[in-house]
């Protein structure tokens, strides 16, 4: 099957490869024209604009746009709707708030054109593993692109079937892919997926920070332990509850740098962590741990908070109490 | 009435000098010779150990023992309890857990020694406004002791009666203190104040950080304010909701370094606000507030976080993100 | 002075009889001619729609408008926009979102019309305690209207002055009225106002959960207490740290209803909860306590969640734990 | 190699089948001697009480309790102590809480005999899966008893080996247990598991939570998605970032009632949870997300809070508000 990709980035590059792998026809652009020279190099047919990317590709078209969420995609795909003919389909394989992909799919309706939202995890490992999938749009057209989803997911791998999954139920799942529901609803799932993902790292990151704590030298001897933290992380791979990918992942850190001294503890957060709580609370949901797991991002991220000075500074009224400076 | 005072550091000197300020008459010790002298000029009865403070007063004795928690108090209350005679009265007014207050109090019994607890709240200011007082022990010690406390408590002053409150309603309250139970439960009350205390000054403390941020440089013009924080904690005093004394002690501290500069932002905490969750946690008591007040602090202390540094050692794993350093 | 108003419920109506009170002159509108009536019998004078309103105004008008957030109130300053003329000034009292002033004000200020948005709080006390207000808009606009405001104000009745506080600092925010910054900057404050409220309220709920609990029969004997808790809110009112308005009106509901039988437990929140949240999000502020407030609030009104039914299911599947139902 | 289990119930008995299969012998003891009964069949020695158990161990003798935590492991532990001869090792398979560890290790070591901790995760999968086993106690005589972990472990298996791990690295981790410390150290570890296993379940709640609040039919049609939550739990397993036996637990769960209604949204705790916040708060470490996912547990069992209750009356009483009831 033919697809024309726009942005040959780290993303964008690795699903046009995984594509050709598996024997489909890939049309390709980025505004660097190096990136387009390298994946022509490895088979992809390049272009050197968009009205040169949707001439080289047959009708019913399909376009995947694989850049920055914001300006970069908003305006690749109002170009492109420009461009592309009824019947053609854009799809976003970025990181977009679900209610834009919502306004777009609308938008593009109007003219016939099919809009279809990606929402993609496992980015970096997807050339191996596979990506796994979550899409968002009209369920025929999501049909139709079958054969590209089915060749970018992992599949079904080595993993063990879930008991009791009916047979009737869509196989598509258990391939790493999944209709989600109209526009929107692809990078609607990918969102509470970043909600979940942080919330996991950070009970990761308050476990491990306890168990670190009780090695502290600044500790009474008798209450101290040594513990091995890479270990810890390595025995909890095998049968242990806590299983799983952030943890092989922690255990991959941890072998190569037990004090973590690589990193300076400043974490970042993205659109999808902070959309997760926005939703939240749009529908009344009590998230504290999806919450928290953001707000100690924002907290890593500085030094001291003016709200921490308050406090100090009431202490300071009602007690007199003058705080030691911070270690 | 008669009271013996030991320790005369800024609380236990300025109990001993309202109560002489109502005509109550003190019998003094501290380990530091000076804090009795100057007592004792003050018209204290100033004695040299323990020994001399129990000669100095007369049966039924009463002695409040006003040191730090932990091993000065319980060090001094086991020597009292060799030293006095039954009918005796042991008051301890620091910040002891309620549980070894418990513990004391049936051991003191065992001697016919009663024991009294008194959690004290309004400590720097105690001399001038009173001291609101929650004490634990048995009733009618409590009674007998009721000319001191009377004349330690802040009293009716012009604060407004609560409407409704039965004439029946023990009128002890109103006058600033109360008795809350058996030993233990006078520490239990006053704990509890100060995990609402900690929730509050974070509830102000996030409030304010909002709108200092919402003043930052780094905003785009157009969705930046140049809010007056004091300014603001002014009005607020008058007739808004949050208006409290720690309200009028953040207008102060705003009044004189609204930017808050001679603060490190490393706020220490207390064993109250720790006991208080531990509290919760026995009583299966959800309490997000308290306990997100608490970690505030204990994360203010700290440049990074071991937990912190693990998120990032994880992002690089799932997605190659390499995290930028601290502001 | 003049004013228009228009919405005479329960805030409306009060702020007209306030105004009447210290003498100024108001002309009134509710769709309910009930209510138009009500007050024209109290001196206002009472007209049938918008365009008799904006004839019974005197050049340069202000009209402030009190009516419900969203579509009553938009709708309503769209229709003045169109009856007012430029140097007119619409007040919004309501409690409309920061964002939708800002709009408003770039909008309305293109015909010249003034646009000024007043954060209130204290509102059904408001009559008799005065209103604290938070204004944003243009500064020599809320100068003009200042002897309307100042009416409104409680004024620095008996509360003590701000220790250390500047001569030359605005004597406004003493009175009980500040002018924040430009359009939207009121209804900020008065939203971050209510971020902390929730928190206050939390920390005190959450405190006072424990000291219940703590009286439960279901506790060993030897590890329960028979606290009063409206002694407790009571005494906190004298000297305390945590003394405030709040505290004072549960001291009251305690009065009335100790176990609190005349309420299901279900709270309801407000926009500016959430938005509060949003804006601390926006701007990377960590609000653990502010967040943990409003979850508390929407938990507070679900029987169960989804999301626990999930745990008890993991549950079983990990460990064939069977959950026991819900007290 | 030999071994003495007391407690037959799920784990116990699994434990001497696993030991069984393995080519172990076991000697078993169990109040409930039907269960000696079953065991003896399967080719364990029973025996009828603890004297009996201990002579028919060789010496140095190893005893595994496998007892509920608590009153029925403190006391057989200390009624072995009297049986038990110098060299002899007693090893607590259940969740003791650590401290309590530390204690018995001291105290037995004064009789010359060993005192082992085993954490265990993975309980009813053990039999099939292996144990995951962290474990406290003197090196040596871990060592000595390694055929017996050897054989209760999972084993390297089919997990990948972590990139970058040491060859010098102590290969019981790969292998599924490991000796992390002195005693104590085991239930140490087991209990920081078992809190970030309370993190990663409320992870995942919040976040099915809000994707099947995005099908609510209260929701306007045009907000609402028809979301497939089985479909999305079985997609997340194949290749996404949140990928974790508990992920697959939860596919296993919707697969079999995607509503859940077979769960009444009531979920226990046990001690490990809340000792985990105990001993973050001892070594003051910040766990918002640890902690709330306890409390999240605490209110799933209530119908509604005293504080929540509180909270409406404050609401009645500054702004009127009436509550509606509960949905």
């Amino acid at each position: 099957m033919q697809l024309g990709i726009i942005g040959l980035g780290r993303m964008g590059g690795n699903i046009a490869r995984r594509l050709m792998l598996k024997g489909h026809e890939t049309v390709v652009y980025d505004r660097n024209a190096d990136f387009v020279a390298t994946l022509s190099q490895e088979g992809s047919t390049g272009v050197a604009d968009l009205p040169a990317l949707v001439a080289g590709l047959t009708a019913p078209r399909a376009v995947w746009v694989m850049l920055p969420a914001g300006a970069p995609t908003e305006d690749t795909i109002a170009e492109l709707g420009k461009l592309l003919q009824p019947g053609d389909v854009i799809i976003d394989g970025g990181n977009t708030y679900y209610k834009d992909d919502i306004r777009r799919g609308q938008e593009l309706a109007q003219q016939g054109i099919h809009y279809i939202d990606v929402g993609t995890s496992g980015g970096v490992w997807g050339l191996e593993r596979g990506y796994c999938m979550m899409i968002g749009g009209d369920a025929e057209v999501v049909r139709r692109l079958d054969p590209l989803f089915d060749a970018l997911a992992p599949g079904l791998g080595n993993i063990p079937r879930t008991r009791d999954r009916s047979p009737a139920a869509d196989d598509r799942a258990e391939r790493g892919y999944i209709h989600a529901g109209p526009p929107g609803s692809g990078h609607f799932v990918k969102m509470i997926h970043n909600g979940i993902e942080y919330g996991m790292m950070q009970a990761f990151a308050e476990g491990f920070d306890i168990l670190k704590t009780k090695n502290a030298e600044s500790l009474p001897a008798d209450q101290r332990f040594d513990l091995n933290l890479g270990d810890i992380a390595e025995v909890w791979r095998r049968g242990s509850v806590v299983s799983s990918w952030l943890l092989d992942l922690t255990a991959d850190a941890l072998a190569t740098d037990p004090k973590l001294d690589n990193y300076s503890g400043a974490v970042a957060d993205s659109g999808e962590g902070r959309w997760t709580i926005e939703a939240a609370i749009e529908q009344a949901v009590p998230v504290p741990v999806l919450s928290s797991s953001l707000f100690a991002r924002f907290r890593s991220r500085q030094q001291s908070t003016y709200g921490d000075k308050l406090l100090s500074a009431m202490r300071f009224g009602f007690g007199g109490h003058v705080e030691t400076p911070k270690k």
